[in-house]
């Protein structure tokens, strides 16, 4: 469904991204060369017995002329499907994607299924040209396509999306997704080659989560678009706490169990408190320690005559804390398949073991009872249903009541209470995403082309000019480690969670303990198009620290 | 506390608002003439009595050369005062009055009173020179002073203010507020003439909701880049949806008990439903006709394979709908003074009138507990807490699950609510808002020198370019009306709510029964300083409507 543009969108429509410019050379000047190994997965030999055709293979770099086997022009039939949650940028994967494709031979055509990889499974689809194409460069959202959630698993979806691809012909199909996305990408990639489907499989890294990442991949797309956009907000927030002087805002994040998001905003606008959820289960805090933690600072800016401030809440906090992590096991063990049961209550009262009836006890009334409504079709309880930022915010706010009954705090805490997701992941690419996503959507189509199946796009360098970046076409599975799923040990993509020895962290690790106090907050602003590149082109914190000079 | 700068920050203290030429003539070029009679209060008798010395004066418009009575520079020594919820630009305003103040002469001098009102009252300041206010150009938020929401009332009160403009030798005092503070601002004026205080009080109209405004203000500031904040993440949520086919958002939004906030933001994003307070007030629309509509459009949309949506929700509606108005009054009245009484449920069990208690029992638990749990120390129900677009949510759930059990409904409706507010009360002004600003402060010092007391400093011809604005003062008292205040009929300046027959208004009635249906999202994307004035200069549709060509 084309939307009605704005004056925005209708200017962003003549941007031109910025990509290196092999990128844009003549096809028959480049090539990809096998350049060096790919990152050995954590369990090789399991992942090599899974994937005996697509593990173990090397690196492939785009290079211009000179290359081993140089790409041979002709008309490309390719397919695209977004899958997942959106991410900024996601229709400029489709742009670079059409652009490249017709630059390789008028002759191209680009598919695009509707509705993620259920679309591939049935068939649904629509033609991409430009007349389609075009009211949706750099522009955010996935409304284009749509996207969805199934995955491609069993025989029988594998066998239906090769049915689809052979009756459509494709050369190849590019999967935009994440971590389960790409593994899926990978599976299919292996099923086709096993059975002899003609069809390039082809991964894009996206997810505004970032925690797709790994020696290879710099960045996944969104990330630096959707936490600018939490990032502006923040930063409005943190000057609006110093203004009113009245309000601590508790700030939830999403960013499912990793805390990317949270801690790209914290570095970039210095809140007083930001959780790291990885180190909260690193340290095994309990839940009472953190809480601790923010009404000490709650107590120390009081005394400084500062009774507001601003905390940061990842997405995934409640369930690296041990002892929630325990008590939901416990809740899913004893209420599954008990999905709506009145008795629920008295059953936890009974049943629960005594470890965890202790720390639901200690939970607010109102949190007790959405543990036991709030659960899914199987009983499970629901953890993204749960509203943290609330949680700490009446458990600090009783912790304090107990140090005013000891004469310990005097303060006043009053707070209101945020989620930050959905506004910021279909935001406009920011100049980065558009020209990244582009790039990647371009480099597909090459890798389409050559052939490359059960390769992710990488681009390398994305810290500096789009000019210098450089490409290549990495096996996802040398990005596999070996998890148990559905109970039997399955080769997936490993995903990044924050590591507390990088220097992201460190930075963050290093300079809180004085945003804690002072009044430090940062505003960053709104994402601006136009102007400056100090401004127009800025990366994030995060990028910066990790691939910058 | 002045903040660590980001990128964005820094380039914008260089940013050089444009402003009518008037305002940066040479003073000694400049004077007021009384050009035309200011509107005529609702009721005069009333006001004139209560306002023997500031009632019933004419408008008086800055002009060049040929004034009545040409401005004679002297140094000025004037203070200025943060009142109420933050609105982005005032910081320009400050700015804007130190330059004209420094431009009429070298040894004028401006303090600046810290926390609000209060800080008059007790006389907390700060020097406010280049060096301070340098860093607080172009930015958003009131920390370089803080705000309070104090009144000057009382006998005692005014005598305190007197006292400090005494001391201090004042000239003038410039009140930055909304309807009340420049009621106040009117107050003090008409006690310091009375009591022969030489110091004019001069008021700049400021609120985000848009409710200060009438035949000479056409705008307040704050409302052109707070609802550009709101329309940007609406806009993300709006592509969010079709792009994710799964949820229903409901969106909050501040702006007090008038709409004008929600008005503008469905001007700009276009979702599938819009409430306006005004409207359901009107009508007498009963809470289930609203559910019924909203279930309505999820049930039209379902057909159409379109399970989601948006819905905007003002936060004064639960005000609005008279069945809640007389419930809230209701429990008010048997509540009263009995804030954390743990019978509260019993008695309301037997005590809350029949229509109000069918009314109570009608809504879901959770909003029951909420309205006996959260009330202020008074015993009253505090509306501002009162979490409609989840009330929203859980009702319009019950009816589809009503509707569902009799076959009339077969669709999902899964919803996400949001609520937008302190995420863009401090966002730093856009381009108008900065020049709007910065331009009433420099006005708000001539008026100053002029002595003009009791005035408010208006800029007309706002959709226009900044360079063609004319400038006037107009008298506080010409915008009131009385109202009762604790018993007692006050004049107040009007409030100003949704006109339903505006053009505003029209064009939304216009156009909802297709926004409703169609996917017809706007994505206005977040405020741009740079670039194309398209979309660096814009305003807001509401201005464009009500005031454009």
């Amino acid at each position: 469904m084309q939307q009605d543009a704005s004056p925005l969108e209708s200017l962003r429509r003549e941007y031109r991204p910025r990509v290196p410019a092999a990128l844009t050379a003549p096809v028959s000047e480049l090539g990809f060369a096998d350049t060096h190994p790919a990152a050995s997965p954590a369990d090789a030999a399991t992942v090599a017995a899974r994937f005996p055709r697509t593990a173990g293979r090397p690196v492939a770099t785009l290079v211009r002329s000179g290359a081993e086997k140089p790409l041979v022009p002709r008309p490309v039939r390719a397919g695209v499907v977004l899958s997942g949650g959106p991410a900024p940028g996601g229709h400029n994967v489709i742009a670079g994607l059409l652009d490249a494709l017709q630059d390789i031979h008028a002759h191209s055509t680009l598919v695009g299924f509707l509705g993620g990889p259920a679309g591939i499974l049935r068939g649904r689809k629509i033609a991409l040209d430009e007349r389609v194409v075009a009211p949706f460069r750099n522009t955010g959202g996935f409304d284009l396509l749509g996207s969805g959630r199934d995955k491609i698993e069993t025989d029988e979806q594998l066998k239906a999306s090769a049915a689809t691809c052979r009756e459509l012909a494709l050369d190849a199909v590019v999967v935009v997704g994440g971590d389960d996305s790409n593994t899926n990408a990978a599976v299919l990639a292996e099923h086709f080659l096993e059975h002899d489907v003609p069809t390039a499989v082809v991964g894009v890294p996206k997810t505004i989560d970032g925690d797709l990442k790994n020696r290879d991949i710099e960045a996944s797309f969104g990330f630096d678009t959707a936490t600018k956009v939490y990032a502006e907000l923040i930063g409005n927030i943190g000057r609006d706490a110093p203004s009113s002087r009245k309000y601590w805002h508790f700030v939830k994040l999403m960013g499912r169990s990793a805390s990317h998001v949270t801690l790209e905003c914290a570095l970039a606008t210095r809140p007083n408190v930001a959780l790291i959820a990885e180190e909260v289960l690193a340290s095994g805090a309990t839940l009472a320690s953190i809480v601790d933690g923010i009404a000490d600072a709650v107590a120390a800016r009081a005394e400084s005559g500062r009774p507001y401030g601003v905390v940061l809440v990842p997405e995934g906090l409640i369930e690296f804390v041990p002892e929630i992590r325990a008590l939901i096991d416990d809740l899913n063990a004893l209420l599954a398949n008990r999905a709506g049961d009145p008795d629920a209550r008295a059953l936890v009262a009974e049943a629960l073991p005594a470890s965890s009836r202790a720390v639901f006890e200690r939970l607010p009334e109102g949190f007790r009872g959405q543990l036991l409504l709030d659960r899914d079709a199987h009983g499970n309880v629901q953890v993204s249903k749960i509203e943290t930022e609330r949680l700490l915010i009446d458990l600090v706010a009783a912790e304090l009541g107990r140090r005013r009954a000891r004469g310990t705090f005097a303060g006043a805490f009053h707070a209101q209470h945020h989620f930050l997701g959905y506004e910021g992941r279909c935001a406009a690419p920011s100049n980065f995403d558009a020209d990244y996503t582009y790039a990647l959507g371009r480099l597909a189509a090459l890798l389409a082309l050559a052939g490359r199946t059960g390769y992710v796009a990488t681009l390398r360098g994305l810290a500096g000019p789009a000019e210098s970046w450089t490409a290549a076409g990495v096996p996802i599975a040398s990005m596999f480690h070996v998890e148990s799923r559905k109970g039997r040990p399955t080769p997936v993509i490993r995903k990044a969670l924050v590591d507390l020895h990088g220097r992201p962290f460190l930075e963050f690790a290093a300079n809180r303990a004085r945003w804690a106090i002072e009044d430090a907050y940062r505003c960053p602003g709104p994402i601006q198009y136009f102007g400056p590149p100090e401004v127009a082109d800025s990366r994030t914190v995060t990028l910066l620290l990790e691939r910058g000079e």
